[in-house]
């Protein structure tokens, strides 16, 4: 993509109610725009980055048998009338009306639709399991919103539901999908900071689990065993379970963290109330074993800027950037622009995602403190000095310094 | 893939208070499911054929130097307090409220915060035009939801905002805009039915313009010239129009017809109150030349059912078909289903994409019947009969009936 014909720009500074590292870098460099506190508009350079990390997401999600479907935004209150359609139980709903008066709700999460819609489909132990999900727009009311992406009142997720016939399918699952989250993390560039929390269950579980970043910015505090690679969350940190779980307290490290990924046995705690059962192998009618597993998308985004940033701007993982490679242009000269684009279209035909810097009228210090806060993996220059020692000079984001290479070099490194 | 993984199930009837064709087969067939008026999730089936129709959409904008972002659901009563944001101007707002009591609306369009945000990122002639579009869902308070997915109160579409600096130049774009969208209706198999459709205008444009497709469920009446291929809304259908158009009465057929696209030239309407300009290349101040360009993709979705579909289920275009071939499986012969499985792993190595009835249990009538229900293009069967009469029997969704060819024969005809 040309640099010329992407609409945004970067910014000297982010609106001035911004605390958050993330929003102030995401906004500078025209990845997001503020609508308001807690809702932001996903610029193109944004969107980009939102793609890759749910296909990311979505290819572990289909390896363990996910099937992508699209719920909706728009609730209706009978669904939620037997669990938690009252402000009392859960305070972050935003509600609305049709025009007959009918209260309705803001998705904030699906686990009451999904079990209303499968009593449609689940009549047999032959229906199950299955595990539908949702990769969307999530809306909570949340009283303050000072997190930038990380925590908004309007966000993008990925949520699963699982439907089991019994704890034994579901355990299997809860494996399964343990292992995917963990694929997932270290995909994105997260898996050396991100650690498997216990946190509190319910009913039907011990324990939930989390998936916590270590992050300064994190609005959790977990305790953690770095040999042992897990983590406590503050909420269930407890002599009890300590010992439960054969931790030392000298052991562990309080810090921290965001959780960027949670697991979560349901049991019968949504299929008995709306009644979603099943008849097994011998004809008796159970309750479907439920679990549901989300991760927030644009939370992952923003636990991504807040972990790997440094002090000129964002560094992204390839496997999250937007583009690759980040091509600057320098000076007016025809035959180095002619080069430049020349090397343009030789990426792009060898499927290379590239960012060309074609702008005119700016100074190689501005483009270079541009390319530095965008962030792509690879800066690549070409000028009159690279020309000289060569070819163009290539520079990994986190390297201090360039080194000139010839054409073939290129390739072979980068594609 | 494998029906058998497929969790959603066709049905004998759709809900009793379902009265649109489109509904009632995409309920039966398991491409949506119910959960309230006019709110419908969109389940596996149905977004392969949402995404197919996006993409389609996507190719034509960034053809045009349409670049894609992702606006945000939750609205600034601010930014449309100049505008629209009264009930008195605008009846179908869904509105909420923020926890500090502060109304917010639930985005029904997005020309003013485009507009608003637009301020940050056009200052200079040289910044124009710019093309940003969104896919995503719209929601819209109506008094009545009774036509299926095409009038929702949540519905996907394309919305597609131009930036100008002048007449000129959006009128050149519009000219493009027409043609790609002349492309996209070819391409989902509607080209045929679809008239470019004089509709009315505003303060800046004469008319507006629509894309009507021919449809006796469509709730918009028109009157078509098939020999010049244009129609005339009734909404500007008088003397003075019909002279400005030189058409002549008589040559009119009245039709009834739905709206799947529109293109409008909004001038100064929004740039106007909230003040976005930008300095042209003598340094003056002007204001930009805007318009706005709709495409609405469920409503595209509902409108190919109602089109294409006969009597015995839906009937996809290739281009949009949520997949190529429905592939057949009589019997439960080990030898047959070996035959079947082969085939499917076949199919799948050529990239032909590929539903796979392997469900055991059920009569040949009743996978037939699901066939012609769900309406993939191609439906090929593998059965002892087919075995011995020298292959597979395949036979087009709208043929009466099928012929036998062998497995190279039919990878030639199909990949």
């Amino acid at each position: 993509m040309r640099q010329s014909t992407l609409f945004t720009k970067t910014r000297k500074n982010a609106p001035a109610d911004e605390t958050s590292k993330n929003a102030e870098y995401l906004i500078r460099a025209g990845y997001i725009y503020k609508e308001m506190s807690g809702v932001y508009t996903i610029l193109p350079l944004g969107l980009k980055v939102v793609q890759k990390i749910s296909n990311i997401i979505r290819n572990e999600m289909n390896a363990v048998g996910g099937v992508e479907m699209q719920s909706t935004t728009l609730q209706s209150k009978e669904v939620w009338d037997k669990t938690r359609w009252s402000d009392d139980v859960v305070e972050n709903w935003f509600k609305t009306k049709l025009k007959n008066d009918t209260e309705i709700g803001l998705a904030f999460t699906h686990e009451e639709p999904m079990t209303a819609m499968m009593k449609n489909f689940i009549h047999s132990y032959k229906d199950l399991p299955v595990y539908p999900y949702d990769v969307r727009t999530i809306f909570r009311n949340e009283m303050r919103a000072k997190s930038g992406i990380m925590r908004g009142r309007e966000f993008f997720w990925k949520a699963l539901y699982s439907f089991s016939k019994n704890k034994v399918e579901h355990d299997e699952f809860y494996e399964k999908i343990t292992q995917a989250y963990k694929n997932i993390f270290n995909h994105v560039g997260l898996g050396d900071k991100t650690y498997f929390t216990f946190a509190s269950g319910g009913t039907f579980s011990k324990y939930s689990h989390e998936f916590q970043t270590v992050c300064n910015a994190g609005e959790d505090l977990i305790y953690l065993n770095e040999e042992k690679c897990i983590a406590v969350n503050k909420e269930v940190y407890n002599d009890e379970v300590l010992k439960d779980l054969d931790l030392n307290k000298s052991d562990l490290k309080e810090v921290n963290a965001v959780e960027v990924g949670n697991i979560f046995s349901l049991g019968y705690k949504f299929s008995e109330p709306l009644e979603l059962n099943y008849k097994n192998a011998e004809g008796v009618e159970e309750f479907v074993f439920m679990g549901s597993y989300g991760i927030g998308i644009t939370r992952l985004m923003g636990t991504i800027v807040e972990v790997l940033a440094d002090g000129k701007g964002i560094v992204w993982p390839e496997s999250v950037a937007p583009f690759k490679v980040h091509l600057v242009l320098l000076g007016e000269d025809v035959e180095v622009k002619n080069k430049a684009e020349d090397l343009y279209n030789n990426l792009i035909a060898k499927n290379v995602e590239v960012l060309f810097d074609d702008r005119v009228g700016l100074s190689a210090g501005e483009k270079f403190a541009d390319a530095d806060l965008l962030g792509m993996p690879w800066r690549l220059v070409v000028s009159k000095r690279s020309l000289e020692a060569g070819g163009f000079e290539i520079k990994a984001r986190n390297d201090e310094a360039g080194r000139i290479v010839t054409e073939n070099e290129l390739m072979s490194l980068i594609s």
